[in-house]
């Protein structure tokens, strides 16, 4: 049986968790968040967090349109968008490159330049890796940090009431992907969007404290709702009006035909983090002087998710980006 | 430049340390050992070890003569085998695989199916990972462990007049693949080694507290006492007379035309465990009830590493599987 007809990537993944050995007392949070968390000691900083994510040439990253420092940058951020998401600060990072016979010294050092950026940027230590050959360039990456007790935010501590905000507008990358695909015109905020996502982890740190359930947004707004309220057992009301899209999003869609908030609720890549907070922390989010935007709230336990359409319907929200379909 | 051009992976992981920061106070070792070594409190079990390494389809298994049980239990030993080279026990594993349209949810299943057989032996719990579509099966496994810094074992730490000692016979598994890629037959013994290595926990856990060195032979016999030299700032005989093989291995030689001496210090994958020991330690290991075989000596610092022929004869000791060769 093939993986799409088993239902795809994250029905797949239920079936291998039964598989192998994966509980165990010191492992807080296993298979199934955005990043592990791992009891380390009984000091000031209990909890290791651990991601790890694999990009494929050609499948996550396009070396006809992406330079090899943008590839390095997109790598690190989208792990370190992880342990933001657990409210975390990344620490070391171990790099598996697959290489090619093709691959040249220079593709590979402007790779590790890109990296180097972002490592800087987020004071992340590459500790090690590996490097061996093959016959498609891969990067998979594995991410250490650590998170105090007090910020760790799940997936599954979204609360009923709970309001659902992102930290930024969405759909870009997704937007500019498409344009690229057609060989259209792509303006430079959708470009650097894609090329060059960089992820919240300065929003991260001023939300941690105050908010119930945190994901970042790596396969689009209807996947990462849907995995909160499944974590949580609690529904969601998405307003399709309220999904904040960038004018060159809106204008993306128009071009290519698309409802340009489907780049927002398919696409992916978009690494802002969606977060859920009570209705009476939210003065305390308008002090941390971030930007965001409210796109919904979550309702009961045992209720559904939901998109209300621009016209007033409510459908199930579906879709989100899964690898296999 | 291609890799090879460069002078293949080990130049190039040279060049890429120097591009990105991965100088810490905690690390205590990071990249060139089997794993890396993180101090993560100051308690009883200071150190983690982190390592990672990745098995690519037709690179590094082969689907028309590994079951995926098979290819799953590989992929954990040969992890597992680096946390024992430090001295260490394994701990906690994360997964990233990159699986493509054709593969069948029955092959991804027998993978993980292999990879509980090992993480059970080795008490390795599953705690998180990546799924991923690509053109290529690709396993990119993270596994951490533990370890004392009694146990820590350096593939810095051979000391001049240290003995040089294998826990195993070499060179079985490139002895059946060199078959198998001739459609040769190929006996049960070399079958095994080949597609079911089992990596050496257990004599490890012996050999940590009195041993100098150690590594396990991944890359081959002349790599890893080349590893050691250099990291160590020594220099060593290796004796050819004194490399153990078993009868199959000298059978496959004779079948193929290969001295079988070379699948040993050129092959890889055999997963043994090599170390360097004082000889005034020599009684304690005979007291552990260890099998092992002495290989060679370590010579004074700034000396080579050599190859004692069967006649006599002190040649430069080279080779060692190398990627992008």
């Amino acid at each position: 049986m093939l993986i799409k007809d088993a239902g795809g990537e994250f029905a797949l993944i239920e079936r291998l968790r039964e598989i192998v050995p994966s509980r165990h007392p010191e492992v807080l949070v296993g298979i199934g968040d955005d990043a592990a968390v791992i009891r380390i000691n009984e000091g000031q900083n209990p909890f290791m967090l651990v991601t790890t994510d694999t990009l494929v040439a050609d499948d996550h990253f396009n070396t006809r349109w992406a330079k090899p420092e943008q590839i390095g940058i997109k790598t690190v951020e989208c792990n370190v968008s992880d342990i933001a998401a657990m409210g975390g600060v990344p620490t070391f990072m171990f790099v598996s490159l697959v290489l090619t016979p093709e691959t040249t010294v220079e593709w590979t050092e402007g790779l590790y330049r890109g990296m180097a950026d972002s490592c800087g940027r987020h004071g992340v230590i590459t500790a090690g890796g590996d490097t061996t050959h093959g016959k498609v360039e891969t990067i998979s990456i594995t991410l250490l940090g650590r998170v105090s007790p007090e910020n760790l935010c799940l997936r599954s501590h979204a609360m009923p009431g709970d309001c659902i905000a992102v930290t930024g507008r969405l759909g870009a990358s997704t937007a500019a992907l498409n344009l690229l695909r057609k060989n259209l015109p792509v303006t430079s905020y959708l470009l650097e969007k894609h090329l060059t996502p960089r992820c919240r982890l300065d929003a991260s740190q001023l939300l941690a404290p105050i908010v119930h359930a945190m994901i970042d947004i790596s396969d689009g707004l209807a996947s990462e709702v849907n995995h909160v309220c499944r974590q949580s057992g609690v529904g969601a009301e998405v307003f399709a009006k309220d999904i904040p899209l960038h004018p060159d999003v809106i204008d993306a869609g128009r071009t290519l035909g698309i409802p340009p908030a489907d780049f927002a609720l398919n696409g992916g890549e978009d690494f802002e983090l969606l977060f859920t907070i009570a209705p009476e922390n939210l003065y305390k989010l308008k002090q941390t002087g971030l930007t965001y935007y409210n796109v919904g709230r979550i309702t009961d336990r045992g209720e559904a998710a939901f998109l209300v359409t621009e016209s007033g319907d409510k459908i199930p929200l579906k879709g989100g980006y899964n690898h296999f379909r």
